[in-house]
């Protein structure tokens, strides 16, 4: 079995230092910044709702600088954040940094000191094993490509006209970088976005988690098992939600606990975990600190405090829900524009304001803020 | 939306009468007759295992007509019986008829007085429509189809360069059958044999049932949903069983029954229902009879009676349960050759008797009724 592995991007190369003209103007409005779902807030599938390309561009001045701190919040991903900065960037008319784009698997980053040099799997829509790469994973390979190295493994693939991304490359690329030494067996696997192939995928993780990392052994040891969130559903360009990865660890957890003794162990990052908002206030606040540091201003000592930080979502229990547990200082808005179609406010996880569109939520920011 | 339905094919061409040569001498031998599996009995994937060859053949005398009654009772399928049945002879080196292949969609003909002239959808390897069309259904479509017609149904799609054949067809065929007149409520759901798309289906499959059979309308009303098996797993190809329809069944029922309020409602056919045994047991009789109208024998009154009907299989919660809850006059084989691979019977379903082949079941068989 050889498996090839991706080339290391630096991590230097994925969160650009900020430019100086990019926040020019930013510590004036220093005591808030916004945290922005993009799924059914921002876009539905590629296309602006809500006006938001309107409501974004409130928060630059009229030379194309940043005023207000603010940056995109999703559980969604595939790609690696730099990737969807210029995408953003490119829909929404103005410039989106990398730093302002935090995905699903953004937190897969703080499991790099245990997992660097590890063999792991990753899956899921877009380049799981290109994300995991750009973050410093140097022994990663996706479930495509792991799949592939076994014969059979897939009892239905020859119903399926489907060539994926990596067995495509790897039909072209008969001479492949074999790493010699490394260990075969899978030490951690890495759900990074929606999963494509359900079958396939809940077939040959059942195979690699009740074996101990190596498909055919039998152990008692399961590798652990990372999930970028757990959203049963999200809104896309179908009227109705679909299934999200959430739906995906469903189906897995419930096949995998049907043949295998030991209940399946896994680790969900993503809204409405606190950590992810934490960890959104701190690059709030380092936005805000690299213009503090150009002489703009004086957040005093130490890393600086938001007076509020605004969430404008559109699923109740993943953003508002995720919002209300990180407590100050947050600050939850839902919008109607996608999951939640309510009048009412959300009964299990009210807001703290309820709205038609992300337009009318920076209205309303920009205005109890005193900053329009 | 419009649906393309299969022609239906006259039943009288699924099912031919068997020909006499056929039967010759079967009435000697006609206290008895076998059901065989087929998945880790017969073959494993599109290849013979277990001497099953020469096994079969000990079943035929020289001169190729049949000397003892016999079927195989898969839970497997997804193409017509007639089909099924060529494709055996041409890998046995045996002639297989129509009628001695019950797989686990053929039940499904039972329910034709009910939604002959309803739309309903089909899905499944194989081909699903074409399946049920022969068992003259005359408004089926395929998941396939029907999805197609869903613009953003499947949000990953865009993720697989798959095509599949139905869709294919129509990208070619713009000039398609228009049924007018016809409901677009799906007024049921068959899963006829292990899905290829879990995704996918599990997502239209939550539409069509959460909606009352119309994608986007809200409904309390679930069309009935009928799978033709409900193995949890099987013995395929790769070295360790792969996932069935029952774990595609109870990834379906765990995500619907998060995103419904009212349990997913469910008919599961195939093995191990004792129905399915009793079904054999008729068609062996049938069998039988063609033979006796010719002459050969005198079965008295009635349908003819089985002193013993051996069961042979592989998987214990399926094939040896069945034949249990079946009673009298089944006689359950189990073999070492696909799921089951102890030494010691098995404990909660233990067989009559476990061989390591389908050639020792048959050489015991014809022992034990001295017809060797």
């Amino acid at each position: 079995m050889r498996f090839r592995f991706k080339q290391p991007v630096p991590l230097s190369l994925l969160r650009p230092p900020l430019p100086a003209s990019a926040f020019r103007s930013l510590s004036q409005h220093s005591s808030f910044g916004i945290a922005f779902d993009i799924d059914g807030v921002i876009l539905r599938g590629a296309n602006p709702i809500g006006n938001s390309q309107r409501a974004l561009r409130r928060l630059y001045n009229d030379s194309g600088s940043l005023k207000i701190p603010f940056l995109f919040l999703t559980n969604g991903g595939g790609i690696p954040e730099s990737r969807r900065a210029l995408e953003l960037s490119d829909i929404l008319g103005v410039k989106i940094l990398p730093s302002q784009v935090v995905q699903g698997h953004s937190p897969f980053k703080t499991l790099l000191k245990r997992y660097e040099n590890e063999f792991i799997v990753a899956t899921g829509k877009g380049e799981p094993d290109v994300v995991m790469s750009e973050y410093g994973f140097k022994r990663v390979v996706s479930l495509d490509e792991y799949a592939s190295y076994f014969s059979n493994i897939d009892p239905v693939a020859q119903y399926k006209r489907w060539t994926t991304r990596q067995e495509s490359k790897c039909s072209k690329n008969s001479d492949k970088i074999i790493h010699q030494g490394y260990s075969k067996k899978v030490k951690a696997v890495f759900v990074v976005s929606d999963p494509v192939d359900w079958g396939r995928d809940i077939q040959v993780l059942c195979d690699i988690l009740t074996s101990g990392g190596i498909p055919g052994e039998k152990s008692w040891h399961q590798p652990p098992l990372y999930f970028a969130a757990d959203d049963l559903q999200y809104q896309a360009a179908f009227p109705s939600e679909r299934l999200g990865m959430g739906a995906f660890r469903i189906a897995l957890e419930s096949v995998f606990n049907r043949i295998h003794e030991k209940p399946l162990e896994l680790t969900c990052f993503g809204k409405p975990n606190p950590l992810v908002f934490r960890n959104a206030e701190t690059i709030l606040g380092h936005l805000l600190q690299s213009d503090v540091r150009r002489g703009n201003g004086d957040p005093g000592p130490g890393s600086p405090s938001f007076k509020t930080l605004y969430m404008i979502g559109d699923n109740p229990l993943v953003d508002i829900k995720g919002a209300q547990q990180a407590g100050h200082p947050w600050f939850s808005i839902l919008t109607r524009s996608g999951v939640f179609r309510q009048r009412e406010n959300h009964t299990q996880y009210p807001a703290d304001l309820v709205v038609d569109t992300v337009e009318d939520a920076v209205a309303f920011i920009l205005k109890r803020e005193d900053a329009s």
